[in-house]
């Protein structure tokens, strides 16, 4: 029997992702986001929802980039903390002891210590309510080689990435293989 | 040192969310998404996005509405097998044991069966390439009681959802706490 409850942000899991960008002279700035997601196979594009009073929303408008960040969970109160804080008021980069690195495809930094990046080019712009929703497509991917598989891709055991939740308020992390996409329905088929 | 890898949907982790509509003559259908995530907090937003040849596309269109259904590990061969097969040449509801309940909310069904429903009116739809994005304001959230904490939201290690992996092709189970947001990161404050 279920219950019913009053509308609220808790469609779970949400990724935890970095947001990296650039300020007015080039200052690197980076921001937590969760309400995000892949939007788009090809092509491939991720949508990553900012509010207006932060600094990352004025420097994706004018830089049209920016980078998607993936912190692993060693790095989780790095990336918790740069959610907390205002880039308007304090280097991010240097307050977390991160390193900004220029990307050499989109006008935007990423995060040298975190092991995979998205390098992003501004495609679309939504205004939804509190939240915008930055569309960007993927130009091309950073990643540390450790955290590649066989096949040279990213293996997310490697990666070790976590999820939050909104209504647990919870960072949590994720654990061994569940099953095969394409292969575990197919025990339905007729 | 990083690696640069061609652009693809490496994105990680992605959720497994299962996408409640109406077709013709009302008749029920499903399907699995993994390019999906919240968009906006105020109204609460989910974006989903979904291919044009698919039953649902043109359900959503018609109907204007949509649920997002959240399995649990226990059910990730209905999750995957709902995601497989095409509404268009197959009642999937039937095909993997699941009830259809009409939401009261509106104009869409959900899955009994599930743990945690958000109920979703459609309040925008942008095009992107070969998904087109969907978003849906959250009317109403049905959850099963029995997934509710002490304060009655939804508790993520009692819904027990699981993620998807693009570059793995997989599904990973989601395990412990790892850290508490806007508090672990706070040992990099001045």
């Amino acid at each position: 029997m279920k219950k019913s409850l009053e509308p609220n942000t808790f469609a779970m899991p949400s990724p935890v992702w970095v947001i990296g960008t650039y300020g007015d002279d080039d200052v690197p700035n980076i921001m937590t986001a969760a309400w995000a997601g892949i939007c788009c196979g090809m092509p491939p594009c991720v949508a990553v929802s900012l509010q207006k009073p932060r600094a990352s929303y004025e420097n994706i408008i004018k830089h049209k980039a920016f980078t998607v960040n993936i912190p692993s969970t060693k790095q989780v109160a790095e990336a918790d903390y740069v959610g907390i804080f205002s880039g308007k008021k304090v280097d991010k980069f240097k307050a977390a002891h991160l390193t900004a690195i220029k990307s050499n495809v989109v006008d935007a930094p990423y995060v040298d210590e975190f092991p995979l990046v998205l390098e992003c080019r501004l495609v679309n712009t939504i205004e939804l309510g509190i939240h915008t929703q930055f569309v960007g497509e993927i130009i091309s991917i950073k990643a540390e080689e450790n955290v590649l598989n066989e096949q040279g891709l990213p293996a997310l055991e490697k990666v070790d990435p976590f999820v939050f939740s909104s209504s647990d308020k919870m960072y949590y992390k994720i654990s061994g293989e569940l099953a095969k996409p394409f292969s575990v329905g197919m025990k339905f088929k007729k």
